[in-house]
């Protein structure tokens, strides 16, 4: 067992090459051929421009300026220096609220550092069982946790306190926190300008009307249902081949601009194959290729344009119908319109650029039937994600390369390659999987069928905190696989679960202290020094850019990646959580890194993710609730810990933490939650009011024509979309192409009822 | 054990004894003295007067039409009779509802029952283990079990398969039924005529306003952010002391009358002792000292009805109100009207006789802890009921009475009193709680806060089923109380839960049949006699009754009690799922019980039952989703027994009827549920529509006026509510008394703030 000096050792070696990463990150950014890549949100404002325009040629590239590396950390303190509501209008609200998860983590910990290391590291430190034992092994960092106080003893009892104090207290912040945040989106909400998705909902489930087209069928709804409110509404078209095409053309036009720039450099023609990724096939001239097949591609994009304007099967039963006020669209968004509750659905219409067009024509039970399969294979993902790893290490070993590679087997021999390759293999197929699983996590949610980037990140950051809390945190500490868990605890009674972790928690603090130290600390450090995008950066630079606009668009800002940043947090504050009142040596390691974090991400958040989307927090509930479940697990992991130590007496006393946390959740969710959901008729009123005061002749119906064409339209010919073409001639009154009221009604009856039907 | 004999036996002596409780009530109901205890809804209905009026004497108290007494069982065709719309109008949604329960039973488990002979019987016939077991003892119902099938055999892929083809129909059954009500409970909304709570919301946690009375805050908020829509309000008085007095009233005039009858009859003038219950002070004439005693008490309630209605602290922070058409109420009930989504709570307004008026102002903080100590509190109920009564058994043995009462000693001395009292006292506390439970668990839904009868009753329902659930049907199987499952299932593995009661169902089978039979049948034998209501009319008839009113208010026609009714055919349905695959000669037992209960319960509801509220049938998503986890108990116990077979190939194929049947409830609920909760735009905007066509000029304020005034207002003066007359000299346009709007905000900001501050 590694004692105080190994992890202190350790520590100084984590933080040392975090500070390298520091010194590296310092001097690359101040480099002007780096400044794209380090200050990119910036680029986007419009208020930086290249560096490179001024000065020196050695200039442009390398920064001679010794004082400027003298002052290599001062971005920092720069980081913190832009106040929060300047921060709101510079970043939005998502990167605010996101940030606040680190200051929140600092909130917790800190006070519970504060109360622990005055109670409970004294109390441990003289409870002396560990010396008189002679037989076990212990190390300083045990003689300060609750290991070191003898079982059955009433000094117990302070931890089961304690753990009240703890819980208490993080009521408080996350409530506190809670209301705050509601504050903000509203205040963020009320603030905003007039934006689009303020007049808009979102209708899907639309039901087929033999009569009609989908956009008459809109248009009849909601002005016979919402006839005073109801302005405008934008059909949706099934575009997704023709931004498939789109995005084959932008690739193809890069090629074309790397092979042009080449030719420009080397006089050379440069040549290319036509088979798959160039690497076979009859060689032609690659300028030539290249532009034929973008003219090629043009056209067919055109006859494509064409066709899903002009064909009424590509219009799928989804809109964007607009309203005269905010509380016309709030009202629409919050109700329910028709009597069968899986057609004519109605969500507040998410911002445009929010939207993820491809699911929005999934009909209700398909849905269900999606969401089911999804769940299942979450849970299958979770518990036998090792089988095909383990099978794939199976493969991948020497004898097996030797097998099917069988040239390879005089470099195997030697020495240093097969021991690095049994030391390396196994772990690759499973790194391979690490990386890759934000992706597949994020395929599953698309799946599910959310249509919003928004709610997929949110769900994928669901799912992500599940796996680490099997794999990660569970799986550490009974060491084994979450399959291997499942099967334990199918097997073990309920009551012996946590006695089992309460058992091995105290023994794997050093664990996770050094966990902490690697995956978070230069896992944050690494982040900053944005290694990916500055090798991209440099590539494009060299071989794709001609223009400044060019270098524009291969500056890639990012954007802050709640699906897969956000569970990674929550991991760490479950583990201060568990062993807050076990091994509280391990809550200032905890404290670091949200410190850290926090500094780092403000950083990148002021000076490079440029969010692709603003949801206005959203998210936070999420985390809430997610923070409320680590909470209830570390209470139930320290009640088995007790269990185990014989406090019979204070483990009972225990039993009402759970209860009241749940209770408080509910609290909780019923105060605050609505506000993230819905939007309060109230406020829409005061600012529709508002807007009819200072701004009486606005045309709504201009301003929101198109808002919500798929950007395939927008993008590259500016020309008006189909839908508002359609609308402009359109007076209010549209004449029914209806036989009569009767005969429309027994259709959609009939229609209601074919839509249950499926449902069988 | 009891072999197919004995249950024959027992089965006869069963039907025996209800034939003979139906012979009874045959006599009994075609008695003129007995035509109001039989027959009060058409009385309620004023469709049927007094058979006393005409014929001899004699006729007037006994049928001496001795034709009649042989076409005694004709009850129950005439129960079948009428059609099921006739009976929605007769009776209301909520009845007709209630009796498909028991169709919905006779649907799921006559085509099971006849599956389960077909199919399972012979399996389990042939399967001949009992037979070649010599050390065993079995009966011919085991040899039609499965615990006549070896382990391990592969005949029990039958009964997994079995098992999928019920659960299959069961879901057919379930989604058609949850359709069919659905599709009634729209069409009795929108078949119905004007009612008041179509146009009315009730509002409830109205914040409070330094500068405005409750009703002049309501009246501007609703006027500000319903400006097209808002017609009037009727605020809410806290009445419930006035209530107590009126109830007093009637209770002291009820006395009077009783005593000036005897007077009349007796010549007598009759005395009373003005103690406790008459039993002791100083006797007076008792006719003088009730008038005194009313006297006193109308001044007392002028007194109070004065002060309600002039205090401003009487008036609670709720209001009802109302819109000038039904989808401006539709839209306010389901929007979130503040930022603060605690206070303006609005929800569709019951019916005004469903309202439960003592639990409209309870704050929403309040409401949270009510609903924590409630859940804790039913916990405590399940798991520890036994522990008071079995102090209560303790105390309550010979010994301690001859201890506490020794003067009883040679009373208990005498043998036969003796064997009485240790035979009949333990029993007794346990059947004074169980009498009492019904009444326990709606006393807890008061206290939860719900604020209509409807609620209140499918709270006390869901509670009652959980109590039945763990106490009878878990406690019969494993035979202990709840608690002791607890002890026993938090110390055994989670696979082994199923296991410990899967051994021990086929063994049970014999037990539920006999319970069936007797409480089952003949307790709805006893249900139609309507034993306490005979006796209590009676008495009052003789006692109170002069008039025909008189009369007519001694009628108790009662109600169906949801309740306590419901969670007992929950328990049948359970057994009924539970034992198909199992012990399928079951299954015939139940059968009975639906048949004959819908033919009582469906005379009843014609016949007798007056209901109190009606709901629309509002109740039907509970009863659904108590089947669904019904069917999950099942296929869970299903898989225990399964797996103590040695099916080891058969029972993981069971693993999926569970998560279908979780994936079947979020389909049916998101399909469904609705339409039970919101009021569809669509629908509203119809009936609005055909209304202003129908009825230009309808006064709708003056209809909706005193609709949601508190009853004892309405009652006996008829004098107008007062919050009508504040109303009906108010302009739509109120001169707001605040000093301005900026202040005006930020006290409602600080007001919002106070509000959440209790929350802490």
């Amino acid at each position: 067992m590694a004692n105080l000096k190994d992890i202190g050792v350790s520590a100084a070696i984590n933080l040392l090459s975090a500070f390298a990463f520091l010194v590296v990150f310092a001097i690359l950014r101040i480099q002007p051929v780096n400044d794209r890549v380090y200050f990119p949100k910036w680029y986007r404002k419009g208020v930086r421009s290249s560096p490179t325009h001024s000065g020196t040629f050695a200039n442009k590239f390398v920064n001679l300026d010794l004082r400027t590396y003298l002052r290599f950390l001062n971005w920092m303190p720069d980081a913190l220096k832009m106040p929060e509501s300047e921060l709101v209008d510079h970043a939005g609200l998502d990167s605010v609220a996101y940030l606040r998860i680190y200051l929140l983590g600092l909130k917790i910990f800190v006070p519970l550092a504060i109360l622990a290391f005055v109670v409970l590291v004294p109390i441990n430190w003289t409870g002396k069982t560990l010396e008189h034992a002679t037989n076990v092994s212990f190390s300083d960092i045990d003689k300060l946790s609750i290991s070191n106080i003898p079982a059955g003893s009433k000094r117990l009892y302070a931890h089961t306190i304690m753990s009240y104090v703890f819980t208490l207290w993080a009521f408080y912040v996350l409530r506190n926190e809670y209301k705050m945040i509601a504050d903000m989106r509203l205040r963020f909400l009320a603030s905003q300008n007039r934006r689009p998705d303020q007049f808009t909902v979102l209708v899907r489930n639309i039901p087929p009307d033999p009569d009609e087209s989908v956009s008459e069928h809109v248009q009849h709804f909601f002005c016979v249902n919402h006839p005073d409110h109801y302005l405008t509404h934008q059909v949706v078209y099934n575009a997704n081949k023709l931004a498939q095409l789109v995005e084959n053309k932008k690739s193809l036009r890069n090629w074309l601009t790397y092979y042009k720039n080449t030719y420009e450099r080397t006089s050379k023609k440069p040549t290319t194959k036509t088979g798959f990724w160039g690497l076979w096939g009859t060689r032609v001239d690659a300028i030539d290729y290249y532009t034929a097949e973008i003219n090629k591609l043009t056209e067919e994009e055109n006859a494509e344009r064409e066709k899903v304007i002009s064909d009424a099967n590509s219009i799928i039963p989804a809109a964007f119908v607009s309203f005269k006020s905010r509380w016309g669209a709030a009202v629409c968004a919050q109700t329910q319109q028709s009597r069968n509750p899986t057609i004519w659905l109605t969500n507040w219409a998410p911002e445009p650029r929010d939207i993820f067009w491809d699911n929005l024509s999934i009909p209700y039970v398909e849905l269900t039937i999606r969401r089911l399969l999804m769940a299942v294979s979450l849970f299958a993902l979770i518990f036998f994600f090792m089988i095909p790893i383990a099978f794939v290490q199976s493969l991948a070993n020497i004898e097996g390369i030797q097998k099917v590679l069988p040239f390879l087997k005089p470099l195997i021999d030697f020495g240093f390659v097969k021991s690095f390759i049994q030391g390396f293999l196994p772990g690759i197929a499973l790194k391979i999987f690490l990386i890759l699983l934000p992706l597949i996590l994020m395929t599953m949610s698309k799946i599910e069928g959310f249509t919003s980037l928004s709610s997929l990140e949110k769900r994928s950051a669901g799912k992500y905190y599940l796996f680490i809390l099997f794999n990660v945190f569970l799986g550490s500490i009974v060491t084994g696989t979450a399959l291997q868990q499942l099967n334990t605890f199918l097997n073990e009674p309920p009551t012996e679960i946590p006695k089992t972790f309460g058992v091995s928690i105290p023994m794997k603090a050093t664990f996770f202290i050094t966990y902490t130290m690697v995956d978070g600390w230069a896992g944050i450090a690494a982040e900053i020094i944005r290694l990916v995008p500055l090798v991209i950066f440099h590539l494009k630079n060299t071989f794709l850019v001609k223009t400044d606009q060019d270098r524009d668009e291969a500056m890639d800002p990012g954007y802050l990646r709640f699906g897969t940043n956000e569970p990674r947090i929550q991991f760490y504050i479950l583990l201060g959580l568990v062993y807050a009142p076990v091994t509280p040596i391990l809550l200032p390691f905890i404290i670091v890194f949200f410190a850290f974090s926090y500094v780092v991400f403000r950083h990148q958040v002021i000076n490079v993710y440029d969010q692709i989307y603003e949801s206005g927090a959203a998210f936070w509930p999420d985390v809430h609730r997610r923070i409320i479940i680590n909470l209830i697990i570390s209470q139930l992991l320290l009640m088995g810990l007790l269990s185990t130590r014989k406090a019979d007496k204070s483990t009972p006393l225990l039993i009402l933490l759970p209860v009241i946390t749940i209770w408080f959740h509910v609290y909780c969710k019923g105060r605050f939650e609505p506000a993230f959901v819905t939007f309060p008729l109230q406020e829409a009123m005061v600012k529709d009011t508002l807007e009819r005061a200072t701004e009486p002749n606005l045309n709504l119906r201009t301003y929101l024509q198109d808002a919500y064409v798929h950007p395939v339209f927008k993008g590259i010919q500016e020309q008006n979309p189909p839908a508002v073409e359609e609308e402009e001639d359109s007076s209010p009154l549209v004449a029914t192409k209806r036989r009569n009221w009767n005969a429309s009604k027994n259709e959609s009856d009939a229609s209601s009822k074919a839509g249950s039907g499926t449902g069988q």
